[in-house]
C-alpha cells in the first residue's frame, strides 16, 4: 500500500477500505508516514468528506493508537457524557453525581482546559484536597464502590488523534464535520465508554455557530456511535451566552455545589436534567426521558445527589463540606462590580468575550505551559433577558492581588463590552434546539 | 501574515493576492513554512484552482526563487520551446540549428532525462567531444556568435519548483493544471526566454492523455505568457506513438542529422517545422506562420540548416563531421529484429511502452542517479498506418553488450507487444491537433 495511492484515492472521491484507514493512522502514529502526507490527506477529506463507515473506521483506527481503557470490570452500561465546549459548563460536576445517584455508573476521564473553554479536572482541584490521579484499578474500584471516579486523561490516549489534531490546527483542516466527529469519539471509546450523551453547543459562544452545522456534526458523531455499537445520543443545547453563572474555577464548583442544593440557574438545570435524562435512558435506569428527567428531580430534591457528590469528593480525598457550605472553596477576595453603562434589557452576552475575560484574570490557559490560578474568575450578575438600571451590576471579577489596575479596568471594559444593552426584552431562545439519536432528530 | 490563514483563503475559494503568494513561495523556499503546510495548499489549489493571475505570481515568484539567466546581452527576441515530455522527441536537436539558421537567436538550457522521456542534454552528449558545461558568459558569447548554444540547466534555478515538484509527487497534487503551467513557466523564464513556443503532447503516450486537459493546459501557460509579458504560443501535438523512428540518444542525433539532411520522417519534420514556424514569429523573422514555413524548408534544402548544426557542434567542442556521417556516432553493434508476430497493419504503438523498452535497454534513467549508456535504444522500423507482413521487422533493439539475453528476449516481447496489429488500416490521426497563442484555440 502507498500513502499517495490513498491521498489520490481520497481526492478522487473514493471511498477508502478499513484497511487503507488503518494503513494511514499507524503509519502516522509511528511517524512513518509524515505530516506532509497526513496533510494532504486530511485536506483532501475537508473537500470530499467521509461516508459512515469510513469516519467509524478512523475513528476505532485513532481510539486504538494508544491506551484503551477496559471499564469491563465494572458493573452496568458505563455511560459517558461529552460536550464540545462552552463557557461557565459546569455540567459535568453537577452531572457525575446526579446521574450516579440514580444509578448510572459514572467513570469519567477528563482534560484540562485550553483557550476560553474551562476543563474539568482544573475545576475539581479547586476542592481542597481532591486528586484525579489514581491508578485504573483504583478508579475501577471507586466506580464499583461509589458510583463515580474522575480520572486526568492518560498521557497516551489516542496519541494518533493528538497528532493529527496538532496538524489540522496549522493546516487549515479543523473545520471537516468527519475529522471534528471522529477526533471526539475516539476519545470517548478508548476511555471506555459503553454509550455516549454528547452536548453539543450552538450558537455564536460554540465552535459551530450554526444549528444547521451542530446538527451536522450531531449526526456524524450519533452515526459512529451506532456504527461502532456505542449508543450515542446528541443533544443542541445554546452557547449564546455563557451558561450559569459561573466562570473560573473554584466559582464554578461554588456554582455546581449551590445546584446540587436545588438552588441553581435555570440554564444549568435544565441542560443537566436533559442530558442527564438521556445517560438514564441509555443506561436502562429509565424507560423514556420525561420518566428519568423526573427520577432525577427527585435525586436533587430529596438531596441524594448533593451526598453522591460528597461521598465522590471525599472518595477522590476532597474534602466533603464543601458540599454544605461551598464557601469553603477559595475563591479571590479582591474582586470589582462591572456596572451597565445604561439601564435596557440585557439582549445578548458574547460567551466567548467572557471566558477570554476569565483567561485574562487567569483562570484559564493561554498555552498548554499557562499556570492558572483557581480562584479567579467572572461571576454574572446578569444574564440575557434580565432588566438592569444604569450603574447596577452585571457582573463581579475576581482577580489575582499580583493583577495589575489597569489590566483589571481592561478586562472589566471587555466583560462590560460583551453584554449588549437594548431598550426591549429580547425574545426568549430555547436552550435545547435538538435531541438527535439513531432514530433522527426531534425537536423539544 | 501566517500560512495557516493563506491555505484557509485557498481552501475557500478566494484569490490569494501577489504578496501571499511571494510570502508562500519564499518561506518555502527558505525552509520557513514546513512540507506538510505546502501540501495542505497544494491540495486546495487542486480542489479550488487560481485565477490567471495568482498563476502568473506563482510563476513569477518560482522563477524568482534560485538564479535567474539575464539574456539581455543577446541581440534579438529570445525563443525558448519546450516539450511537456514524449518518446522519440528529438525536435530540439532539429530546430535549434534550423531556428538559428532562420535567424531566431537559440540560447536554450536543457535538461536530462528521467523515466521514459529522454533529455536533450543526454542526447547532445552522443555526440564526440561535445559539452554542455560552460559559463553564463561563454553562452552568451556563444550565440551572439553563432545563433546557438544548448547549456545544461544550472543547480540552483527554481529551487521553489524543485521542491514544490517533489512534494506534490508524493501528496497526490500533480495533477493540478495552474501548479503544472507555472512549474514549466518559471523554468522557462528563469532560463531567459523572451518568448515561449510549447510544445504540448497529447494522447497515450503523453502526460495529457486528452486534447480537452491538454488545451487546458496549453491555455493556462499562453495566460501566464500574457501576464508575465513572454509571448507565449503553444502547439498541441500527437504522442499516440513515438515521435520519429529512434528512441535512445546516439540513434535520435542520428535521426536528427537525417531530418537536417532532409531526409527525416513525415511525422518529425512536420512537428519541427510547425514548432519552428511559430517560433520564428515570435521571433519577429517572418510575418505568418505559412511565411515562416517556407522559410524552414529553404533553410533545410539548402543546407543552411545542417551547416548551423555543424558550427553549433563545433563551438560546443563536438566533431562537426557527425553532421556529414552520423555513423560517426556511436550506435551499439549488438543488435537485434523484433519480428512481425502476424500480418496486417500497425493500428497503434503504444509510446510509453517503447519507452520503458528503451530505458530497460539503458537509454533511459530509471532514477536520478541511474547511469545510462548512449548508443542503446530502439529504432522503429514500422510506424502506425504502415503495413507488415509476418516475420518482417517491426523494430530494431540496439543493446549492451553486457545485457542478458533472458532480458533482452523480455524486451523484445515488450517492444512487440507495444505494437497493435490489424486488418484494416487505421484511420489516419492529425499531427497537430490545435494552436493556442493569446488569440485563443485555432485548429489547423
Amino acid at each position: 500500500m502507498r500513502t499517495v495511492d490513498l491521498i489520490q484515492k481520497k481526492r478522487d472521491g473514493h471511498e477508502l477500505a478499513r484497511e487503507e484507514i488503518q494503513f494511514l493512522i499507524e503509519g502516522y502514529t509511528k511517524g512513518e508516514i509524515p505530516d506532509y502526507q497526513m496533510a494532504a490527506w486530511a485536506m483532501a477529506v475537508f473537500f470530499r468528506g467521509m461516508s459512515a463507515r469510513e469516519t467509524a473506521d478512523l475513528t476505532l483506527a485513532m481510539a486504538a493508537s494508544g491506551d484503551m481503557l477496559d471499564l469491563s470490570p465494572i458493573l452496568g452500561i458505563k455511560t459517558d457524557k461529552h460536550s464540545t465546549g462552552g463557557v461557565g459548563d459546569t455540567v459535568t460536576l453537577v452531572l457525575a453525581p446526579l446521574a450516579a445517584s440514580a444509578g448510572v455508573p459514572v467513570a469519567k476521564m477528563s482534560g484540562r482546559g485550553l483557550g476560553h473553554t474551562g476543563g474539568t479536572i482544573d475545576k475539581l482541584e479547586s476542592i481542597p484536597g481532591f486528586s484525579t490521579e489514581m491508578s485504573p484499578e483504583d478508579f475501577i474500584r471507586q466506580v464499583n464502590t461509589h458510583g463515580v471516579a474522575v480520572i486526568g486523561q492518560s498521557g497516551n490516549i489516542t496519541p494518533a488523534d493528538k497528532k493529527l489534531y496538532s496538524l489540522r490546527d496549522v493546516t487549515g483542516t479543523v473545520n471537516s464535520i468527519p475529522l471534528i466527529a471522529s477526533s471526539i469519539m475516539s476519545k470517548k471509546i478508548a476511555a471506555g465508554a459503553d454509550a455516549i450523551v454528547l452536548d453539543v453547543k450552538t450558537g455564536s459562544g460554540a465552535f459551530m455557530k450554526t444549528l444547521e452545522d451542530s446538527i451536522r456534526l450531531a449526526e456524524a458523531m450519533v452515526s459512529i456511535g451506532t456504527e461502532t455499537g456505542r449508543e450515542t445520543v446528541a443533544v443542541i443545547t445554546d452557547m449564546e451566552e455563557p451558561l450559569g453563572t459561573a466562570v473560573g474555577n473554584a466559582l464554578e464548583v461554588r456554582l455546581a455545589v449551590e445546584t446540587l442544593q436545588g438552588k441553581g440557574p435555570a440554564d444549568l438545570v435544565e441542560t443537566c436534567l436533559t442530558l442527564g435524562s438521556h445517560m438514564l435512558v441509555l443506561g436502562v435506569k429509565a424507560d423514556s426521558a420525561e420518566e428519568a428527567k423526573d427520577i432525577l428531580k427527585s435525586k436533587l430534591s430529596s438531596g441524594e445527589a448533593l451526598a453522591k457528590f460528597k461521598e465522590f469528593v471525599a472518595a477522590q480525598g476532597g474534602d466533603p463540606a464543601v458540599g454544605d457550605d461551598p464557601n469553603l472553596l477559595q475563591v479571590s477576595s479582591r474582586h470589582v462590580t462591572v456596572p451597565a453603562p445604561r439601564g435596557g434589557y440585557v439582549g445578548h452576552i458574547t460567551a466567548e468575550e467572557i471566558g477570554l475575560a476569565a483567561m485574562e484574570l487567569g483562570a484559564g490557559r493561554e498555552t498548554k505551559e499557562s499556570v492558572i490560578d483557581l480562584s479567579v474568575g467572572v461571576q454574572l450578575l446578569r444574564k440575557t433577558g434580565d432588566a438592569v438600571q444604569e450603574g447596577e451590576g452585571l457582573a463581579v471579577l475576581y482577580a489575582k492581588e499580583g493583577q495589575s489596575q489597569e489590566a483589571l479596568d481592561r478586562i472589566a471594559k471587555r466583560v462590560q463590552n460583551a453584554y449588549l444593552l437594548q431598550d426591549e426584552a429580547p425574545e426568549h431562545r430555547k436552550l435545547v434546539h435538538a435531541v438527535i439519536s439513531k432514530n433522527g432528530v426531534s425537536y423539544p
